[in-house]
């Protein structure tokens, strides 16, 4: 420290003094916060041209771990809390995720309430309650004040939720905005307390704090009320909540859902969203990593993890798709002794393992392990959506990316009602959840845009969404969905994801370019025969000159005419 | 249990017994990892229309910790390891903002080094080699096998790298791919030996094992080597590594940057891109949060963590640009005594300072703080980069979003080679590192876009990028850039910033249209010149005729016509 410059006033060298206390790698909790005193004033006073040179040492000193809520925290935008409204929406959306994942899970019908009470001009009270199958009273706290805890990521499972994030997040963008704890009210079972809970995250060490558990009355047999008080504003329009529980629903016709917007007496009472099918969607299976997926470096933790004996039954056990025998081809094409112990396994051997994987057919991974949503209820979902002219629905066979199952459907909605001079609206979800940021930046809009309209019959400027009266809508369903950021809102661009979206819009824009083409037809059919029609009385007056008709006569000829331009029509 | 299906195959319910044993949410690190056996192949064989209605016990089951690494391993496209060609350019950016960084803070005018060796058709072992002040040997491995780590994070001073997740990353992503370690050499001065590492990542734990540790003799007296062998994709184009060590080397005159593409021999020989400035960018300085972007929560605390001994005291060591006459300003506006200890003051209490502060008139923040790149320098590059007929620059004075100083530059670059018919071309930096995928998700591009470029004469198609022969530079300097993801590509959408994008492209606007009016008015001027000219010996014939003028005096005429053509010009 010999070295520094002696006008840098004392105040500096005490911070220096402090920090450096906290200076032990090995201890992060013990860490220097961010000292009192003038530092930066202080530092900023230093004549920057003549600073001097620094060493490694004294730039180690503010090195130290970052805990992930204060990462996050910090970059609460990855989160979708990037302002007061989209803050309200993502909260709304953390919330029913969670719902009807757990009703799901539980098998259960959902019902789910989402109430935004409106506390002041810029803070709202937003709850969300649903019938699922409760929580337990001892993970209440984990679940809701810490970020990435959850039941949803070490699996290969379709749920809404996958990072353990959301919710949390939302709470402490309440905390961090308010002040005020996140409240869950949660209860198991008929036979079993209603618990309440006030709790914190401490963005320092992301630990849940309790403020408040106590057993309460609550005439809910089983379920789960979150309420979180946050900064917030209430929007219209295209990223409002409004449109989200509209299209929350439209995804998932089996939950009904109740919502009660801000001022209810202002915005119109509370809306109920009655569930369209008594039929939950079928129960996805949790599936093992495919073989095709697994990076090296994956494999090799695979090995030392496996609780198998030895490398053939690692390989037929942990992975999917891989039967005894295929895992014996596997060992002898890497020329590694089935008998090996995985522990034992070196880096080279893994190698060659994993390339020998690349060299094997095993079949593709099962896909009941994803629930699409079908092309019958996509259909009707857009009916129930838009007045049109057309309407189709594909649902893709599911495929794989990284070794991940997922499927792609598409709907479409053509003319009537849709606005024929605007770029095309597009409706874009992943696992039933509806995707309204980030248009510009998902995988869904670049493969919309990359498929050539202009053959299916529609305008489109280069490189854009094409013009003309159509709604689409296009899901992806996925044992593990690719995002572009925490906050869910896009779609990362695999050029596998990429490819069968291509493969399900030129599937829908086939059909939709065979209506637009017979309507044309029609049209201009329809444009000659009023031609024709005009003409047939004038046909037959001439005839009648010619052929000394009798009135009479013309007319059964005008009406033979007539009637032969009909039939020639319905042939 | 009891509740569930006779029917469940028995491997099934070994799997539960097992994960039941790591249910204990205190002891994450007890979790029980991805069981062997046939689980998934079990749930899978399970009728799922017929399946029972689950418990919340069963459901806790599976919820666990998860590492930060864990979820950045899964979710590598967050951090712009998507695919091979763009893992390889992270790669390379990661080490390359470290190096420039590092080198800044000691005060050293940085010589950067980039290898790029092939080691396989689709491996590669990346070298960054920094004459920076290098690393102390117990720092080491938590910085580079440890995410969210780091100097940066926990103060708002500008910088790169700001983190604590891009190198680990990228040696996280080598293991992933390649199973090789990542290898680093450091030494902090002649007099200390230089120290050979060779660690990975745990990515359960989140934590470096290191696999060798040693000195070495090396030549280097100060400085850090990182190596790095991975999957990857060396490629040419926009986004290639070659863009962007030209990129940055745009940005960083201040810096020798020495590359070494792979084959050397085949894509041509090692580049140097010389300094073009001997001057370090002035040392920017580390500030304290203004009171004006300090959230409730934050606030409080820091009151809970504040070294200061009374209210007053805290709000004027503790944040920029507030006096202790201030402080007493918002302590009375509050109706909070000044005498209160921080760390008792009550929520409500808090929120009337928060509101307060927001009320109260203080002095924006200090802005050295920021180093913008600067009018000269901007134009500089953009003359170095592409031969045009127009340049201008733009460095706007800082300003705040959030708290958080920032800057925005716009640099321009009009005619010449630049292509006319097609849509601009965009350079986005943030803190002088060159932005270089999704564009489309950038709150630059959303500022270029929102531009109305038909008021300075170019096309426009709406929402989109203007079409002409023009390149734009927009920077952004700032102590905590907002990025859209952890792979920092695109500015988040903050509207104080879009709004100070807008201005600075509207001022370099202002200039190229006046640019583009005067070379028109001087086409049409030289138009209309012509066509005079053209005709002024046939005037001059026509007076000859008229006013019976010598030969000799008729070219007299069509002189002094010239003349006056050529004076009224100069007018």
């Amino acid at each position: 420290m010999g070295e520094w410059d002696e006008s840098v006033p004392q105040t500096s060298f005490a911070f220096r003094a402090q920090a450096a206390a906290g200076d032990d790698v090995s201890e992060p909790k013990k860490r220097a916060r961010k000292p009192a005193g003038k530092r930066s004033k202080a530092a900023h006073s230093e004549p920057s041209e003549n600073a001097p040179r620094r060493s490694a040492a004294e730039l180690a000193r503010q090195a130290r771990d970052i805990s992930v809520s204060e990462f996050f925290a910090k970059n609460r935008h990855l989160l979708g809390f990037d302002n007061p409204s989209k803050a309200l929406l993502t909260t709304v959306k953390e919330g029913v995720d969670n719902s009807l994942d757990a009703c799901e899970e539980a098998r259960i019908l959902p019902d789910v309430r989402v109430e935004i009470g409106q506390v002041s001009e810029t803070r709202f009270r937003i709850a969300i309650q649903d019938n699922g199958p409760g929580i337990l009273r001892k993970q209440v706290p984990k679940i809701f004040g810490s970020l990435l805890y959850g039941s949803k990521f070490h699996r290969l499972k379709q749920s809404r939720g996958q990072q353990g994030i959301g919710i949390s997040a939302a709470g402490m963008y309440g905390l961090l905005t308010t002040g005020k704890p996140i409240a869950v009210t949660t209860r198991t079972g008929k036979s079993h307390d209603a618990h309440y809970f006030e709790l914190v995250i401490d963005t320092k060490t992301n630990e849940p704090k309790v403020k408040c558990d106590e057993v309460v009355p609550w005439e809910v047999e089983h379920g789960t009320r979150v309420e979180i008080e946050l900064e917030g504003a209430y929007r219209g329009g295209q990223h409002s909540v409004d449109a989200y529980i509209r299209q929350i629903s439209l995804a998932n016709p089996h939950a009904e859902i109740t919502y009660v917007p801000p001022k209810a007496e202002e915005h119109g009472a509370s809306h109920t969203f009655p569930r369209v099918s008594e039929q939950l969607p079928p129960d996805t299976a949790e599936i093992q990593p495919h073989p095709h997926g697994v990076e090296l470096g994956v494999l090799m933790q695979m090995f030392r993890d496996t609780t198998a004996r030895n490398l053939r039954s690692c390989l037929a056990a942990d992975f999917s798709r891989v039967s005894s025998r295929t895992a014996l081809e596997i060992c002898q094409k890497a020329g590694v002794p089935e008998s090996r112990r995985p522990s034992e396994i070196t880096r080279e051997q893994a190698e060659k393992i994993h390339a020998a994987i690349q060299t094997t057919k095993i079949m593709a991974p099962p896909m009941d392990c994803i629930a699409p949503i079908g092309e019958e209820l996509i259909e009707r979902a857009l009916r129930a959506e838009v007045q049109a002219d057309f309407y189709a629905a594909v649902s893709r066979r599911a495929t794989v990316y990284r070794g991940n199952p997922f499927l792609i459907e598409v709907g479409l909605a053509y003319g009537g009602s849709l606005p024929a001079e605007e770029p095309i609206t597009l409706y874009r979800y992943a696992n039933r959840v509806p995707l309204q940021y980030q248009q510009g930046a998902c995988a869904i809009t670049k493969a919309v845009s990359g498929t050539d309209w202009k053959s299916y019959q529609l305008q489109q400027p280069r490189g854009a969404l094409p013009i003309g009266p159509m709604l689409l809508m296009v899901h992806i369903g996925s044992v593990w969905v690719p995002f572009t950021s925490e906050s869910k809102e896009a779609i990362a661009h695999y050029p596998e994801i990429i490819k069968e979206m291509r493969l399900g819009l030129q599937e829908c824009g086939r059909k939709v370019a065979m209506f637009i083409r017979r309507r044309r037809r029609d049209a201009d059919e329809a444009k000659k025969r009023a031609y024709i029609e005009k003409y047939i009385p004038q046909v037959s007056i001439g005839l009648q000159q010619i052929l000394e008709l009798s009135d009479p006569q013309r007319d059964a000829v005008t009406a033979s005419l007539t009637d032969v331009l009909e039939r020639s029509r319905k042939l």
